[in-house]
């Protein structure tokens, strides 16, 4: 039994709902409230030490944490579809093309980072979507310079299914397109995103879909 | 034949480094003056078109980026000495230890954030330098709050010989350290720190030691 402790508006806790989708395994999911500061109540440090969403607990062993490492798991426990290339060399694309968005980008996004902008700097809610955006393109300049230049046939990122980098990536796209974004000039990540968008999978994940999501 | 593009401040490449000596590789580093803005140059670019070291150049394919990804391409293809547990639950654990550094807080301390805080929000030295402490500090709290709920028996984070999580949180500690900061607060993660300063292994790999550095 799997619990996935997230949140409609994390973008990690995305990337699992949708790692779980495509692995085809039930879950339940609780929401700890990261704009209210759940996180950091004495009943989540319980589950994750780290203030941080997503966790996901797996019958009686320790919560798993961090999305990524999260994601491995997965792969390594329920290997079937595989959501990265057999060849280490593919395996080592895939999880750059991941850490672009997972480690380089969002977490200058989240909820912290935006409470310490306003507590340091004073940033408003304006300053803090200019910050995010301009992570955000950097981060997608990066994996569409990396994906132009090394592409692998397919429709998805790396062959003819969905994985790893799809996922991550497309969560990076939710909060850009949450934010404004266009995708103008990034053509390999437009190309993707839409199939991404269009499939069900992916689609029931997205932040809008989750219980608590304001109305659009 | 490994070529490590990297820089001596950059704790990224450090994790790169330390990973190449555990398992015995030799390899040449060139620099890229990550503090003169050489990550954005076309020759680099060429390198890894995202603008951040490091990049693990490898026979004749496409160089290797990003940090996380270059460790776990090490650990497929150069397995022993291994660098992760052998156990599903126990190398999910190493890898959100590490993400909680490489990810979590890491990308919020780089050039190219210092860089946005002093144009966005006018930032000077003394304030960058208080949020890359906050930051290092948060997660050096998640890491140990981890370790020391779910301890593993063992000298190092996971066991009996050094791993991808003691590579990663000490990469964190060399920025901590360079910062001023301390380690009362972290108990386990102190041991385990005393532990990499004073094996050959990872000293070799700090920034202090790399060509090009400060005098102390």
């Amino acid at each position: 039994m799997f619990t996935l402790y997230g949140h409609w508006r994390s973008l990690a806790a995305m990337r699992v709902r949708i790692a779980l989708a495509l692995k085809g395994l039930a879950y339940t999911e609780r929401s700890v409230d990261i704009l209210g500061g759940a996180q950091f109540a004495p009943a989540y440090a319980a589950i994750n030490p780290q203030p941080a969403v997503p966790a996901l607990v797996v019958d009686d062993g320790p919560p798993l944490f961090q999305s990524m490492a999260i994601l491995e798991w997965l792969e390594e426990t329920q290997p079937d579809p595989p959501l990265l290339p057999a060849d280490p060399r593919g395996r080592a694309r895939v999880r750059g093309l991941c850490l672009i968005a997972a480690a380089d980008s969002h977490p200058l996004l989240v909820p912290r980072v935006r409470a310490r902008l306003a507590s340091q700097f004073g940033a408003d809610e304006a300053a803090i979507a200019e910050w995010s955006r301009y992570f955000m393109e950097a981060a997608l300049a990066a994996a569409e310079g990396h994906i132009a230049r090394d592409p692998v046939p397919g429709d998805w990122v790396h062959g003819d299914a969905p994985g790893m980098a799809d996922i991550v990536l497309y969560s990076l796209r939710a909060g850009h397109e949450q934010r404004g974004g266009t995708l103008e000039a990034y053509p390999c990540l437009a190309r993707i995103f839409a199939r991404c968008a269009a499939d069900p999978r992916f689609a029931a994940a997205h932040p809008r879909r989750q219980p608590g999501a304001p109305a659009a």
